[in-house]
């Protein structure tokens, strides 16, 4: 399509929130594309994209799409991605899945490229892109472990709609005009398209992401913790989560109390490591209000971080305040970042 | 005004967020008040406003509006109550302030009824109402804390807008309108409305509540932190706060790490104890999506607690998720309680 050399790039879930993001970062990013092909369900086959200015249709997503195809990027929910994506991988393409169909099957490296880019080598065929919440979090902590160690990460988030994909976008929105006009509303989709109850989001807060699971834990909460220490490859790291969404519509923020393994490390030290490290912005300025914030962060690749404080009484204890754009770096950046990833390091041939 | 023996109680701010409530407070509980007194800023006198049934003009505050007040609730911002505070204690009223202008002054008593109602006693004429995120969370703790002990609290809150004033939630709701109406909005309130830059808050997520002190935390987080050691009589406690303001009109929900002293306990032994504690109503039923948000708990005066999860690495560690209406619990009813409190001790006689 772009050049006569280069990958064919699939995109399944090409109409989603994700799968939208994902085609707009393929456009911006250098990747040598020569075709691409967006696949959708049935119902959402027939309709016309573009790409780099040409016309794309969508077409249906059959194990037979995946013929010819280099890389294809899964983001069209689990279910989907644990029937297609052996198909893929039986047709010879990379699969980079933004599902958690695979991302704690131990032959399935979870990859985040500024963590843990070596992981890659290992790929079988399939490579999970982690959960949003988990990627911007290892991104700001990865290079206070390198320097300093890290034994507790407890973080509480704060979850933007668009999360929960574009229809959970239109909820909210409709809600708020709703509530603003003092009409009455009648919640359907959030915390949780499938789960039996559904509440109010705008001008709201839902202390629940994702389904619960016997511990008392929702999903989305053991998700940011089976899968930071697998990123980390700290299975030992004591993390914990409370996952919260709140009425936004795109920008996940979180608050992070981590305990470092070194004594006496300051906060200049943590902010001049995070001023140069990858895929972060360093936005911490108490005197000029300069902290990071989600309206700030969309529509950006990078991780945001700011607020950086020593716990005031425990030497190993700081307290961190991080942003990004739950659908750039959250999912579809570091999927396209992830393919980026391959070529570089020879894991995909230009063909 | 309702009774021939009674109460004289004044209320200063009477036209603001608080304020309302307060008087709305003293309408439906059962002290005996024989008059009421509603004080403002001169640009406010002259408000008419109802008490029962009757209309009451709103005056301006002065030292001489507190001549035969028993109980003057101030929540006019702290600098009306350290001038006209004094005046009102010189005159024979006890005066419940709102604001954090005496609440660490070792002669004033920072009060929760549920937790320290016998600090009472010890009052020189002022008691200080505490920060609002402070009262809902020690209220949900001290139960805790007299069964198994505690050491640690880390908490990340999540912020209404009310709690900046009448004028924030105007701003929040203007710019909600125009932000869907796709037309540019010009903050001028929140985070604060006398620190330098101005943030959108609808749709959007703000780190700082109050200005940001030395030691790189915000004022309203180092009330948190010094109010809930004053209160609960543990200067050793170990504290701290992530405050944060959302899109939400009336009431903060926090996210609650703590540590225990004892090991061994239970999370049912915790939602034991807080299913009968004062104040509190335990929402925690995961199956069937049971936990506390903002858009229940406005009206009510209850602390809501949910969420009550063991950490999975830390014995003596607990999360727990706490909401409350902030104008109420968090100010108007803390306020008349403590008036309540007053009586019921003796400490203020009925004429």
């Amino acid at each position: 399509m772009t050049e006569t050399q280069g990958l064919h790039i699939a995109v399944v879930g090409a109409t989603g929130a994700v799968g939208q993001q994902m085609i707009s970062t393929l456009e911006k990013r250098n990747l040598p594309i020569k075709k691409v092909t967006f696949l959708s369900s049935a119902r959402s086959a027939g309709t016309k994209l573009s790409f780099k200015g040409e016309e794309v249709i969508v077409q249906e997503a059959k194990p037979e799409s995946f013929e010819g195809i280099d890389i294809a990027l899964f983001s069209a929910g689990g279910s989907v991605s644990k029937e297609l994506a052996p198909e893929a991988v039986k047709r010879g393409a990379i699969v980079v899945d933004n599902t958690s169909a695979f991302r704690m099957d131990e032959n399935v490296p979870l990859v985040v490229p500024e963590v843990n880019e070596e992981d890659l080598k290992k790929h079988n065929g399939i490579i999970a892109n982690p959960n949003c919440s988990t990627i911007q979090m290892v991104v700001a902590l990865e290079p206070i472990r390198q320097a300093y160690g890290l034994s507790k990460v407890l973080v509480s988030t704060y979850q933007a709609v668009s999360g929960a994909g574009a229809a959970a976008i239109a909820e909210m929105k409709d809600q708020a005009r709703d509530l603003l006009d003092n009409k009455e509303i009648e919640p359907k989709i959030l915390p949780v398209g499938g789960d039996k109850k559904h509440y109010q989001i705008a001008f709201n807060v839902i202390p629940q992401i994702d389904k619960f699971q016997d511990n008392g834990f929702t999903f989305e909460e053991m998700k940011m913790i089976n899968e930071t220490k697998k990123i980390m490859h700290m299975p030992e790291l004591a993390v914990a989560a409370t996952c919260v969404r709140l009425p936004v519509e795109t920008g996940h923020s979180e608050s992070v109390y981590i305990e470092v393994d070194q004594s006496g490390v300051t906060v200049d030290q943590i902010k001049d490591l995070l001023s140069s490290a990858p895929g972060v912005v360093l936005e911490d300025n108490p005197s000029e209000q300069i902290y990071p914030m989600p309206a700030n962060a969309v529509g950006k690749n990078d991780v945001f971080v700011g607020r950086i404080r020593k716990d005031l009484d425990e030497d190993k204890g700081f307290h961190l305040w991080v942003v990004s754009d739950n659908l750039l770096k959250g999912a579809a950046w570091n999927s396209v970042q992830i393919a980026e990833s391959l070529l570089k390091l020879g894991l995909v041939t230009v063909k």
